[in-house]
């Protein structure tokens, strides 16, 4: 057996921060069931029961990394309550969290199958009520990256059963794009529900794009953000393929006073 | 031998924050010696010189870990002077760190055993005075990871010589229980000091607990955060068994205006 | 071959925050090429295109790590644009990153040598112009750490070509040293760019330095920062070994009111 094929990696995701030691326990449980899981973390300051930005970061991160690997995502108000919990298979990964939505972008997935966590075998001893992260989802992890086949961790239910968030979808209209910002990065940068595909098809042979954000006007989409003056805006396609509005060397999200949920208008420059 | 026993497990818990390369640098000393090290960060966000709030997180994560674990711990405020440097054993765990109190709720442990860190050839060729994290605690971590026993890393020493913190304890009467917030976490829940068995010791068969914290009063233990209506304040038993104060979908502490060391009153509601 | 041998140490050093999952997909990338990839994360806390901070919290760290480490650096504003990509190899250690300064100390170390990226089986099947971390600088580190030598990994390229800050550096004069703060710590000590051999060498036998940062005067080198009363300030070598100013359990920084660039002097002791 390769030396890597040994050490399953498992992502974690949650909105626990780094301060407390949950996201350590976390670990501990999932160590004691496979001492060989190779942990990555995606992000642990999504913010408080922030699901739609949690269910956001995951679905930018997850797909460049290796088939098998298993992600753990956990930003879970309603914890305890009879929400269920859930493990997916999609697209060769595994994935368990509760059903509230977090999971939303992996259910569009090709071939997605999901099962609920009812199999107490799989879990800690002693289940509370205020630690899923812990008590469930931890070991199923565990035990999906030792092996245990999704058929086997719980029982199979339709997709269609699961909860799902109104996720953030541009309005593309003849002559205009209402994009919405869904994500503001570490340094400000803005990023919309617009596809770059679906730009690019929108736009068509020889238009170009006009952009609208906030108080700016964009008359072109840069290639990076260096392309223009510090401290200018620009608009770019993201890392994730998405429209971004940005300001060279400086924060968009303050310079242009645009944050979650604001709109980008695109039109076609005549 | 399995794969997961080549691979030791080495906990860190510093005040030491992750904008530095601090935590970095241990590693990599730990690594020289030990190269099959497992690193699991359990928090570098204690505040700085936070001995109390150090020791209270070492103490909800470290038992969740598999028997063999090393758990490194420095909040070391007094580094570079005469305070002795520790190693301890106790149910199965290794701890080492500074004898400042830091390592409190250890040397209460069935069997614990000390050793005071006195032989410098398992520490770094040059040992400064600022920086023992570095020169001492992280090889003597990476000494005891491979194997060398407790009796060999350092000279025996009796636990009641070693530094204790007045550690937070409940005031528990016949009439009433004057608990103690010792941990404020992410989401604003506030930890106390009253453990469940001792809560439920007192409340005694068919008796509630009515609990009074800040500006609010309580008439019941919830078992989970969302059985209550989003914005109300509830008491539950926190994830460590621990009777904690929390509001739905938002920080109790903000909104009763309560930090560490504040008073939790608990009586029988008739 | 040894177990640890097997699991090449690669770290990482960017401004890219923990929020985000930057980081969690430069490290999807090198598991992709490279499973056996042991990361150490040395900081993500660089400040937004904060390239003298990087290339100085680098500097701090990179020796202590094992011979063979490959270390990835990204503070990268100008993604994208012409501005070229490197891998270094310097005392046994790879370093890989932008060509923006970021390595300037590495440039320094004896016989370093350089390469550009310029060769695209090494990359990333699809490079975009935002996010080379992911694109170049990651699978480039994931093949040094597999063994491609430097000599393939790029087309050699002259040191004198690269770029370099201006490194800070003490103005050593016969009566004075105007030293300069180079980096606040998370506790708010201030690190200058005076190393203790310059010090010493300056001071000679006998002497004693008397050193002014902003407003106290400080007669004494400390050994370690309990040697002083709680709130009051100090000086004494760093565990990098140059001259920190320091408070006892509180921040001099804030204290002092002094941060990067501020000068310190130094003058003998009569």
């Amino acid at each position: 057996m390769p030396d890597g094929a040994r050490r399953p990696i498992i992502t974690l995701l949650t909105d626990f921060g780094i301060a407390d030691a949950h996201v350590a326990i976390m670990k501990a449980v999932v160590l004691s069931i496979c001492p060989e899981a190779n942990f990555v973390d995606i992000s642990h300051e999504i913010p408080p029961q922030g699901i739609a930005q949690g269910a956001f970061v995951l679905e930018t991160a997850w797909r460049q990394f290796p088939s098998g690997s298993v992600h753990v995502a956990v930003v879970d108000p309603e914890v305890g309550s009879a929400r269920r919990g859930l493990a997916l298979q999609a697209s060769g990964h595994h994935f368990v969290g509760p059903d509230n939505g977090l999971l939303s972008y992996i259910l569009d997935e090709d071939g997605a199958r999901a099962v609920a966590l009812t199999r107490p075998w799989y879990f800690l001893n002693k289940v509370g009520h205020t630690f899923h992260a812990r008590d469930v989802f931890a070991p199923v992890a565990a035990h999906l990256a030792r092996g245990t086949a999704l058929s086997s961790i719980g029982d199979a239910v339709a997709l269609t059963e699961l909860r799902r968030l109104p996720l953030s979808r541009p309005s593309i209209q003849p002559g205009e794009i209402e994009a919405h910002i869904v994500h503001v990065d570490r340094f400000g940068n803005l990023i919309t529900d617009l596809k770059k595909a679906e730009l690019l098809s929108w736009l068509s042979e020889g238009n170009r794009a006009h952009i609208q954000a906030g108080p700016v006007e964009i008359n072109r989409l840069s290639r990076y953000y260096a392309e223009v003056e510090p401290g200018q805006p620009l608009a770019l396609i993201s890392s994730s393929d998405r429209v971004e509005i940005s300001v060279n060397l400086g924060s968009a999200s303050e310079k242009l006073g645009l944050g979650l949920g604001s709109a980008v208008r695109v039109t076609r420059l005549e």
